[in-house]
């Protein structure tokens, strides 16, 4: 049944797994040193809350490219967080709600981790959440300000800590609508864009044997590709052909909007 | 009775076969080479949604121009895909609706999906669905977000995957707002441009005699023109005139908008 | 009584001979070859559709300048087609109507068009149905929204065909809003510009004595006046002397912006 | 009371004298020829309507600088008219109304007119009736459609006929949104430019001696002033001072916006 | 009790003698001859409409700069006028008004008016009853086309006089909405800007020794201040310094935005 | 529970401490000499107005670089004014509200101030109480209104007193839409910016040994930094290593969009 109503959003404690496994149907690949360095320093920060006895609000900002992986690392980084209270807010929630029902579920949201010590809460896809189009541009002005008000709101509760995630393909809005700013921290997610990286991914992957793998690595040279569509791209073409040659991935790649 | 309400829209299971077959009034004919292998592409990425365990949700864009066959050839597909759930979301349905009203049909159409283990839905003339006016530019924010929300969520049922084919006249709004790259491939619809493209068809005609049909296809040269604009001119054409002369098809085709 | 209700809208089947008649108060004078060439072909579209089983769904436009006898041609054809259902849908109808109390309107009239088996509806003067100013320029999304959904729905009974004609002054606008090519044929209506068409209008009107006949057709070359105005300004005239001289025909003329 | 409910605005029949009275504080002077030839031209358009049996709707805007005496004249013709029904819809009636409640009002009265066999309506300042502000530009697109399309309906009612009078200080912009056009009659009321205009208006109030009257309408050469504030700027010097100088005549004219 | 309730604005008649009173908390200064000679200007149009019997409505307008005295003059003009009615309509009256709230709010001052046979409304501080702001612009159309027709409208009633004094800090604004020629008189409201101005002011105060006020003024040369701002320039000093010398003086000066 | 309703908003009396001192976690620090003379101005207001009893209303602004102090001075300052009645106005008050229910909120604060003889009203972050995006730009023209209403009205009761302190980060914005000068003075607050303003804040926390003060006051010469977000990189940097080392400062100033 398809429901509108408020009521459909209902107080909850404890981790919400399964909205964050979902997220994160290909596992996290560690493809390169840069990826490793970024996430450590995201999980350096989890530590710092969950230590911490001065910090009661944090706010961290993960941006790349369409398809660069954040959605999969912001679970990832959530899930693994062991806080009490850990939660998604993502623009599939919300279709068909109103600007004041998605900003009163968003505030719920927030005041049900007020009352936990220590709770991390993903804003994913903030381009989505505030219904972005760069043609105008258009955007919610309520759902951002409402967004803005809670990222500078630390938890009323004594001793309360809130740790928010939030992610986005485009930071020059972010920074045009000076919510960039309203991040306490900004990190960079890295795409995959030497043989390398490329190797990790292909190789750990069925229906791509060694050379094959060669093969397309050395094609790929000189293009980024974010690890969601290279996995999608090599779903595609092991599907027609397995194994695959270099040629079935080029066509593939191509039907995905990636010209090489 | 006339009537905009929203229990007019009624939930349903199984193929609406009577949907799909009247935007083919004509068949589907196999005009060039270019066009088979562009629907050959289409049918794979049926096939490979069809067997495979692993992708919950894809999505492909039809995009050409106006006439170029686009609601007919999806319709083809869709009709001949064997899903158990097919579906047809076009703007007719729509006339009178209120944004809500219409994102709440749409929505519905996506929630009945998620209920069957495989489903085909499409979205017929997406400018006409988000009502885009190129003065402006206009179109609805909240169905553009609407889309853009349910071409990223997967079935949240086990096992369940679905299919979202898009048609578009205007693959450049697309682009602009974002919306051609939420799906996930693209493909480009060819129109008619050789005169072994317009023999193909005008033979296929009655009331085309074959030095008529030569005669046609030579004064044709050099012009683009889509399978649905060709097919309507021939049906003027041979009421006016059986069988049919090559100055009464061109003052038909200048009638229509296109001057040879 | 005033009232904008909706239920003033009935649902009526056969002829609304009435309307159709207050549109052509002059009756339609045959003024030039142009002339009669355009109606010939615009009758031919009305036999194509009465006689065809193939075409469920035809759509032409009557484009031409203000006056030019749009208004008065669309009911000419409209009456004339013997089609058992016929409708006209003006601005006059609507005033104070809300966008959607307008859509609904012509929504139930075009449905009630679908249960006859031939109908003709005329839109006449689309600018004013979608409330279209040019400064902005401004119109209404909605309705025009709706003029190119129903446009494109075919009678969802079998068997059952409707010819749309709508008249406008301004073809580039719906070209802007790609309405024009919404419509299947376009037809440009001719005004009077040569002494010959004005002669053939003057003598059979009362008042005009030949030698006037013949000063004003001279004084007139060059000149490009609508019908509509052409007889608007000689009635004036007749009004003030009688029979007309030159002088004040012109005085006439200026009075109603057209400066000789 | 102060009461903005719509039936305020009741039915009614016969003449409003007084509601036209108002309009001419200071009678109508025959300032000048081109004055006087303009009147004509209007009455002309009056007998003409009273006589006719074959126009149904006419229309004549009255176009002129601020003050020029637009709204005086209106009144004038329309309550010389002796039509049986007379109606005078300014927006000093409708302070507060929403653009329906005002649409609404201004229907009603010419529902009210197509009952009677002869009647006139005085849209005075339709830049006030249609909020129109040179900003923006900024108006009332419901109420400019709304005049539209009475401007082009004639009354339903056999025989009836119906004498629209607009008045506007701003042509250009009813040129801009296509209602100048929608007038079948334009009149551009002229100004007092000339010492002789002068002389027949100062000699006609008191406190205006001979040689005063001289040497302001030598001072006054080259000016061109409106009726009603030449009258306004009089009546401010006579009180200040009587018999009146010229000095302060032209004091006054400078606290009226008037630089001399 | 906060209450934006309309029933708060209750008709009332007699001298609103408090609301004038706090709106010159320093008195009416005679700064200067031009000062003198503006409010005898304005004094006589009181005089006018007085004793007037053929003007039913006067209007003028005060403009000047910020801080220049323009309340405090509007309300010595109003209080001292001794008509029977007079009010003040001010922006804080209609904090958190809906535009349908204020608008009735006036034109119900304004009806109340029209029951008195001599009566003086001002509009304090147009910019604000119409929400204006620079930037876009934005303003209240609604409200502003309320006050255009209330500013043309007489008294209904025989023998009723109504005098409307506006207020604004920005003419021009009212110039671009042609508010500005709505009013049928302009004052210019002159600031301080000579040596011998600030003397008068200043003398008057206690804090200022004759030294101090010749150290001051001669400072001050060349400089434009609003007797507003003067005086709370002056106050400020006081509190910190008693005898004020220049230093202090100069440095609220600047904090109060004006650099010397 | 979250609820949006306006009963939340209570009125109330006496101080509001807690509001104020979680506004101030780290204290105020005095950090440079120009921060210690423009927090002496904005005190000598404070009492300026205690002792008055000829200024019934004053208004100040303290605006600064994002993260300079601005929320905990201004808090500092009401909270140490001794003054009956202070109040704290801020967004996160208002998440969720709509235009109208913040207005009534903010002006119930104001009413209740105005029953205090003496009071004090902080609105912190005006940017973000008018919904401020540079991007149009945007803003709510209400609350904008509402809040310059506010600032001009002096409290109603005989001998009440009313400070107002204003906070923005954006005085430029204020200047466009003229707010700035609605505030009797304004004062900037100064960021750090010498080796010597850092020395005094890091010496005083805890993991900064004197050599890495030396080290890290060097490496920010040129600088300008906030003191707020001086102190969460500090805190960030002691978190990750106690005691710190120059690279971990730099790294943290790095993502904490600090460019070393
Ligand atoms: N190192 C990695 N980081 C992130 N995702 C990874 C990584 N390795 C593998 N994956 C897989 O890649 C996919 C990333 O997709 P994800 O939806 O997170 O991308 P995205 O950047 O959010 O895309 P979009 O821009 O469309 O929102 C997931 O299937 C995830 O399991
Ligand atoms: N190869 C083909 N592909 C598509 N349509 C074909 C083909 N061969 C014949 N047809 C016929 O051509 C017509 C295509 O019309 P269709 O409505 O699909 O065009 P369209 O591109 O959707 O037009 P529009 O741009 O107006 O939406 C149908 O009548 C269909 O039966
Ligand atoms: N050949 C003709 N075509 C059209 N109208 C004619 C013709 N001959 C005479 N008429 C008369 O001319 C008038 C045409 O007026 P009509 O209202 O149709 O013009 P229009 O183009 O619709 O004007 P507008 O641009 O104002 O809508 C009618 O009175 C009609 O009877
Ligand atoms: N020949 C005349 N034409 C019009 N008005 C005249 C004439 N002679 C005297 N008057 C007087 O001049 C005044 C004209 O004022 P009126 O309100 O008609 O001007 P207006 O052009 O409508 O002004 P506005 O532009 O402000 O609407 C009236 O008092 C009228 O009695
Ligand atoms: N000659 C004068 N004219 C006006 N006000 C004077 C004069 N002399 C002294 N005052 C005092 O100066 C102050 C004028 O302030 P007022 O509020 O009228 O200024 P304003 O121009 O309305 O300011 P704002 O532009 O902020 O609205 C009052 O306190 C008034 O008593
Ligand atoms: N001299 C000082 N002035 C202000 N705050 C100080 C000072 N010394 C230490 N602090 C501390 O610095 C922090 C200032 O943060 P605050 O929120 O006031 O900054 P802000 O300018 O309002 O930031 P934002 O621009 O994000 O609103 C507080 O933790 C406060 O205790
Ligand atoms: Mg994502
Ligand atoms: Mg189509
Ligand atoms: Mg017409
Ligand atoms: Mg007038
Ligand atoms: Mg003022
Ligand atoms: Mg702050």
């Amino acid at each position: 049944d398809f429901d509108l109503a408020l009521d459909e959003v209902k107080p909850a404690f404890g981790q919400h797994t399964d909205d964050f496994e979902k997220c994160i149907p290909n596992g996290i690949q560690l493809f390169s040193d840069e990826f490793n360095h970024t996430m450590g320093s995201c999980m350096s920060i989890l530590d710092q809350l969950r230590g911490s006895t001065h910090t009661p609000l944090m706010s961290m900002l993960l941006h790349g490219d369409k398809g660069s992986g954040k959605t999969a690392l912001s679970a990832h980084l959530a899930q693994g967080s062991d806080y009490p209270y850990v939660r998604r807010i993502a623009s599939d929630r919300f279709v068909g709600f109103s600007e004041q029902a998605k900003i009163s579920a968003i505030a719920k949201i927030f005041e049900d981790a007020y009352k936990s010590d220590l709770s991390c809460i993903v804003l994913d896809d903030i381009e989505r959440l505030v219904d972005f189009v760069r043609v105008g541009p258009r955007f919610s002005t309520p759902v951002l300000q409402a967004l803005m008000a809670l990222l500078k709101k630390p938890p009323p509760k004594e001793n309360s800590r809130l740790l928010v995630i939030g992610t986005s393909t485009d930071a020059q809005f972010l920074e045009e609508v000076e919510l960039l700013h309203s991040f306490n921290v900004s990190m960079a997610i890295p795409v995959l864009s030497q043989p390398a990286h490329y190797k990790v991914v292909l190789e750990s992957l069925p229906g791509f044997t060694p050379p094959a793998v060669q093969e397309i690595c050395g094609g790929l040279a000189g293009q980024s590709i974010g690890i969601k569509t290279l996995l999608l791209v090599a779903e595609m073409a092991v599907q027609r052909e397995n194994p695959v040659q270099f040629g079935v991935f080029k066509e593939c790649l191509g039907q995905c909007g990636i010209a090489v």
